[in-house]
């Protein structure tokens, strides 16, 4: 899977793309990320990139030909599945989503900043817009990290235990059960005697149990449906 | 504002702490985010801070003693308003969740990782559990900068331009209205005339109702509560 990610603040998504799971994805070789610095797709002399919205108001505007000559230099070298916006104004992401982009080849990866893109760039580029949650960022920049964070994981071989993937919250709609490990009593706190027993049938019992009364209790929402 | 960030692996978060917005925010003193890393609370010679699940399974658990050991000792130096959790189990973040946090004095955010925490640490110490969306990511690090970044960007001072984030999308549960900036003419796509009548009673009528249209097409659920 290759990922190209525009953005006016590349260097904000440095670390998490060099730590743990990302890197050893790249290092695998299952990933390629390429950065691209809006930048340098400027045309004017002080490389401006964003202007003042038309109408008034407050906040500036990303320009749509800086936006439009990067997407179509990149969209000129190969194929891409999909040429995503991160914006709060998007569908919001799901496990459904992420899985689904999990087995594309080339995606684009657009980070919304300041108050938004110019409406041209959606109309010309734009195959899907993608909002991490209901609450309003910074900049698309942690919405990219996070949404190639839970593509990546997915692909064959990152993962070092595969079935910890699917056995993942959301993967059946279910939140996970209580978990613990040693020691058996801590500060008066007792580990469940059940997950003690060795008796693996009533545990997976127990756990789906668990799984749908904590599901119940705290988004019973993800069991309407 | 003081958030104690705690983590197996804090140096996923740099990048997005050492720019932009949150950058300014701790430069200028409005905010402080330090971070723990768990191994230096863990207590066996292998620094250890995981173990096996009781009853089995795939991946494993945060020990409760090291976790314990970290939010005592920072619960012993000041009162902290919130310990959260982010786990893609807890309630799901939203601009009212970022809102009233904001007004906040100090803060602990845990960041799970693996299979996630034993479950004594939520009854110890846990006052809050915070997901930012429903899909799962390699570990709660991302989760801990996109929370922070939701409230750090709505302390009084953070952002240069106050107004801005009053019409952000969310605060007032509408998406936001499309925005254009020069040219005026785009490869034949053109800025809505109204936008530069210069009648910026009409055009906040225009805005306002594209806001609608918009949020209808996109979001109904948003208008529907």
């Amino acid at each position: 899977m290759r990922i190209d990610i525009i953005s006016v603040l590349p260097e904000l998504m440095e670390s998490p793309f060099q730590t743990s799971i990302l890197r050893r994805a790249m290092d695998k070789g299952l990933a390629e990320v390429h950065f691209h610095h809006l930048r340098d797709w400027a045309t004017n002399k002080h490389r401006q990139i964003d202007d003042e919205p038309y109408g008034g108001g407050a906040g500036m505007v990303m320009m749509v030909e800086p936006l439009d000559k990067c997407i179509s230099e990149l969209k000129s070298q190969r194929e891409y599945d999909e040429v995503i916006y991160l914006t709060p104004d998007g569908i919001t992401l799901n496990q459904k989503i992420a899985n689904t982009l999990s087995i594309k080849n080339n995606l684009i990866f657009l980070c919304g900043h300041y108050k938004g893109i110019d409406q041209r760039v959606r109309d010309l580029h734009i195959t899907k817009e993608i909002s991490i949650g209901d609450y309003v960022l910074t900049g698309g920049e942690l919405a990219a990290c996070v949404l190639a964070d839970s593509v990546i994981r997915l692909l064959p071989g990152v993962l070092n235990d595969e079935q910890s993937a699917l056995t993942d919250s959301f993967q059946d709609d279910l939140l996970s059960p209580p978990i613990y490990t040693r020691p058996e009593v801590y500060k008066g706190l007792e580990v469940p005697k059940i997950l003690l027993s060795g008796n693996f049938g009533k545990i997976e019992e127990w756990r789906h149990d668990e799984a749908i009364r904590i599901t119940k209790e705290k988004r019973p929402d993800l069991l309407g449906n």
